[in-house]
C-alpha cells in the first residue's frame, strides 16, 4: 500500500520518499518473519475473527503512522497515530492546523488511508490472497470488519464477493476522479478528494476543506458522498441482477428519504440568512451528505448555522450511512430495525398474543439480529457516555466534548464548537486523544471486536496455549 | 386532595381559598356524573390499564392546574399546566421566577402535587377504594403507573401491597418533617420540603432553592432524598421480613455505589476551588443525591461547576433512582440489566453455544423483561432525540436544549445553562413547553402508556363501540 505514496514522493522529488522506503522495508522483514511459521489449525471462528481484526487494525495504525512520524511531518507520535487512525477508520478528524504545508507524498498517504480503510483491509486480503481454509470460516473475518447488522454473501464464494465489492469500489472512485477532472481540478487533488469521498473519510486537502472549490465540484462531491453511503449490494443488483430488486431495498429508500428531509429542513432554515436559494440548497445538501455518510467535508462553517440546523446535523451523526457501505455511524438498517421494534412493542399492547416477526425487505428479520442491534445500541451509548466523561476531564465545554466523541465514534470528523469545521483536534490533551482514538477504532469495527481485546480471557488462553505447548515438548523429550 | 391546600388558605386567611372551592365543586359534579353509569365489564387488560392511566394523568393535570389559573397566581394557562404537570410528574421544573411571592395555599398545593404524583395516584386509589373485580386485572393499572422494569406484589392481595407502600411513604414523610422541625424550619416550610423530597419532585420554596438553608437542613434533605430513591421493597423487607434479604438487593447496592462514586469524583473536583473540604462534600452529596433521585433541589449554582462535574451530573440524570421508588429516570435496575446484556453479548463470542440467562438478585431475569428493557432504552433515546430537535427550533444553545429535555424526560427539574438551577423554564416558547410537558408525562409513566394514546386504533375502537351500541338499540326498537 505504501508504494503508491512512495511513488508520488518520487514524482514530486520529495525527500519524504525515504521514510516510506524505511517503513516498507520494516513491514517486509517483520511480515516475512511472522508468516514463517504457519498455524496447523487455520479455522477462524467468530472469536478469532474479531480478535484478529482488532489486532490487525492496531498493527496497521502503528505501522501506518510511521511515515508521518519518521519524516517529521507530524513530530508527536500521539498526533501521528491519531491522524493515521482517523484516516484508516475513515473518520477524518485531523490534528493538523495547516494542511496545505504537508508534502505531496504524505498528503496522498493521508488520503489513501481513507480508501484502504473504507472497504476494509481484511476484505481486500480475502479478495487477493489465496487461502486454503473453507470459505465459511473466513466469513468471520469479514463479519468482524464489515459494517452493518448482518453480512450477506453476494455470490456463493466469499472470495468472489470480496472481489466484486472491490471492483465496484474501484470503478466508482475512478468515475469520481473523471468528474472532478472535468471541474478543472488537478489530478493529484482529484485523487486525494476521490479517496476521501470513496472511503467516506473526510481529510481535506485545503485548510478551508471545500469552501473555496467551485459549486460544480461541491455538487460532484455531494452526489458521490451520497452514492458511497449506499449499501454496495444495491450496485451489485443494479449491475448484475434486476434493477427492481435494487430499488425495493428498504434501507436505501429510507436513507434517501432521510437525506431529502434533512436537506429540506436545513434549506428552509438557511434561507432566512442566505439571499440565494441555490446557495442554501447547495450548502444544505453538501453538509447533510457529508455528515450522514460520515465523510466530514465542509463547504462552509456550519458551526455558525442556527441551532436547529446544528441539532439536525448531530442527529444525522448518529444515524450514519447504509450497512454494507463505506460509511460509519449506527447505520440506517439498525435504525429501521429499532424503529420497528418499538412499533412492535406498542402493538403488542393491543394484540398481546399475536406477535409477528419484524420484517425487512419483505423477509422476516431473525430474532438474533434484532437482539444484536439492540445490544449494539446500548453498547454504543455506554461507550459514548464513558468517553464524554473522560474527555470532559480536560475542562472544555459540553458541546465540544459531546460532538467530539459523537464525531469520532461515528467516524465523521468535525464536531461543533472547539472541534468545529474550522478548528482541529490538535489542541486536545493526550488522554482525550487516546480516548478518541479508541472511539474511532470502536466505531469502525462496530464496537464488539475492539471490546473483546479487553477481555482477559483472550490473553489467558494465549498464555495457557504457550504453557501447554512447552509442557507437551517436555513430555515428548522425556518420552524420547 | 384539594381540601388540604384549601384548609391552608383558610388558616392563612387568603382569598385563594375560593379558587380551590370552585375546583373542588367542579370535580365533585363532573366526577359524580361520570361514575353514574358503570361499565358492565370491569376487567382491565394491559391496554386498558395503560390508556386509563394516561388519560387519568391528563385529566389530573388539567384539573390540578385550575387553582393556579383561576386564582390568577399563574395567569397563563400554558404556564399553569406546565407547573402542574411538572408537579405531578415530580419533575420540579418551574416557570415561576419569584417563588416566594406565591400564597401559602398555592405553595402547599404546588408541593403537594409532588407527594401525590410520587407514589402514583391510581396506586392510591387501589389502596383506598373498594373494587369488585379480580385482583389480577387491577395489576395492569399498577403496572402502567409504577416505575421500573417489573412490578411485583409484596403480599398476595394487590390492595394490601398498595396500602403497605403508602404507609411506608407516609411514615417516612412524617419522619422527615420531624427532622426538619429540629432544624428550626417552620411547620409550613417543613411540610412543603418534605412533600418535595418524598415525591423526589424538587419545587423549591425559596428563590435560591436550598442555598440559604443551614448545613444541618441540607444534610437532612440529602439523606432523605437518597432514602426516597431506594426501592420501597427494601423498606418492606427491613420492616417485615429479614434484613439480610434487604441488604442483598443488587439494585440498592449498585445505587449506593454509584452515589458514593459520583460524590467522590465531584468532591475531588470541587476541592480545587473550595477551601473547606466539608463544604465540598456537602455540596457534592446534596447535588448528587438531588440529581440521581431526580429531585432537582439545588444547594448551589452547579452550572458554575467544572465541566467534569457537570458531565457527571448529566450522566446521573439518565441513570435515575431505583425501580419501585418515587424517583424517575431510567432506573438503576434497567442499567444493571443493560450492562449484563452487553457482558453476555461479549462472552457469547467466547462460548457461542453456552448462553446463560441474565441473573439479578440470584434469580434469572425473564427474557421478556430483558427485551422490554432494551426497547425501553431505544424508545427513550428516540423520544429524547425528537424532543431536542423540536426544542431546538426556538434557537437556544445545544446545552440548554439537551439538558432541558434530559431534565424533563427524567423528571429532574433544573438543567444547565439557560435552564440551570438559577434560571427557570418561563422564557421558553409555547411549543417547547408543550414538548417538555409531553416529556415529563412520558418520563413519569415510563413512555409506553403515553405513546399508546397516539395510536389511532384506540379511538377507532371507541367510535366503533358507540356505533355498535346505536345499531343494537335500533335493532331492538325494530324488534319491538
Amino acid at each position: 500500500m505504501l508504494i503508491l505514496p512512495c511513488a508520488t514522493s518520487l514524482i514530486y522529488q520529495e525527500h519524504e520518499m525515504f521514510s516510506f522506503l524505511v517503513v516498507i522495508a520494516a513491514c517486509l522483514v517483520i511480515g516475512t518473519l511472522m508468516t514463517l511459521k504457519k498455524p496447523k489449525n487455520q479455522t477462524i471462528y467468530l472469536k478469532e475473527g474479531c480478535v484478529a481484526t482488532a489486532f490487525s487494525w492496531l498493527a496497521l495504525s502503528i505501522f501506518g503512522c510511521m511515515p508521518f512520524y519518521i519524516s517529521g511531518e507530524i513530530p508527536s507520535f500521539t498526533n501521528a497515530l491519531f491522524e493515521t487512525i482517523s484516516g484508516f477508520t475513515t473518520t477524518g478528524a485531523s490534528i493538523l492546523s495547516d494542511v496545505e504545508s504537508v508534502s505531496h507524498g504524505m498528503m496522498l498517504w493521508r488520503c489513501f488511508t481513507h480508501w484502504i480503510g473504507g472497504m476494509g483491509v481484511l476484505v481486500f486480503l480475502l479478495a487477493v490472497i489465496p487461502m486454503n481454509s473453507a470459505s465459511g470460516t473466513n466469513m468471520n473475518l469479514m463479519k468482524a470488519e464489515s459494517p452493518g447488522p448482518s453480512v450477506g454473501k453476494l455470490v456463493p464464494r466469499l472470495k468472489h464477493t470480496a472481489r466484486i465489492l472491490y471492483v465496484i469500489y474501484f470503478g466508482m472512485t475512478v468515475l469520481e476522479v473523471i468528474f472532478l477532472l472535468f471541474g478543472h481540478m488537478s489530478l493529484f487533488d482529484s485523487l486525494c478528494t476521490a479517496f476521501g469521498t470513496a472511503g467516506t473519510g473526510g481529510f481535506g486537502i485545503k485548510n478551508d476543506s471545500f469552501a473555496s472549490f467551485s459549486p460544480y465540484i461541491q455538487w460532484v462531491v455531494t452526489v458521490f458522498m451520497i452514492l458511497f453511503g449506499i449499501n454496495f449490494n444495491f450496485y451489485y443488483f443494479v449491475l448484475f441482477r434486476n434493477i427492481r430488486k435494487a430499488l425495493s431495498m428498504e434501507e436505501v429508500r429510507t436513507y434517501l428519504l432521510i437525506i431529502l428531509g434533512a436537506i429540506a429542513i436545513i434549506t428552509l432554515s438557511l434561507m432566512q440568512t442566505m439571499a440565494n436559494i441555490g446557495d442554501a440548497i447547495r450548502h444544505a445538501a453538501f453538509q447533510v451528505a457529508s455528515i450522514i455518510t460520515t465523510t466530514g467535508y465542509a463547504s462552509t462553517d456550519f458551526d455558525q448555522w442556527s441551532q436547529m440546523c446544528k441539532t439536525v446535523l448531530v442527529i444525522l451523526m448518529f444515524i450514519g450511512a447504509c450497512a454494507g457501505s463505506t460509511g460509519g455511524g449506527m447505520k440506517v438498517s439498525r435504525l429501521i430495525i429499532m424503529a420497528k421494534t418499538v412499533v412492535k412493542e406498542l402493538s403488542s399492547y393491543f394484540h398481546p398474543k399475536n406477535i409477528k416477526k419484524i420484517k425487512m425487505d419483505g423477509k422476516p428479520v431473525e430474532h438474533e439480529v434484532v437482539r444484536a442491534v439492540n445490544v449494539y445500541f446500548i453498547t454504543l451509548m455506554g461507550i459514548f457516555t464513558v468517553s464524554v466523561f473522560l474527555v470532559s476531564i480536560e475542562g472544555r465545554d459540553l458541546v465540544t466534548n459531546f460532538t467530539a466523541v459523537a464525531s469520532c465514534l461515528n467516524n465523521i470528523g468535525p464536531g461543533l464548537s472547539q472541534v468545529g469545521p474550522t478548528q482541529n483536534f490538535g489542541g486536545l490533551t493526550g488522554l482525550s486523544k487516546y480516548v478518541l482514538m479508541f472511539d474511532m477504532l470502536a466505531g469502525r469495527l462496530e464496537l464488539f471486536p475492539l471490546l473483546l481485546i479487553f477481555n482477559p480471557c483472550i490473553y489467558r488462553d494465549m498464555v495457557m496455549g504457550v504453557f501447554r505447548r512447552i509442557r507437551r515438548r517436555r513430555e515428548l523429550r522425556r518420552a524420547n
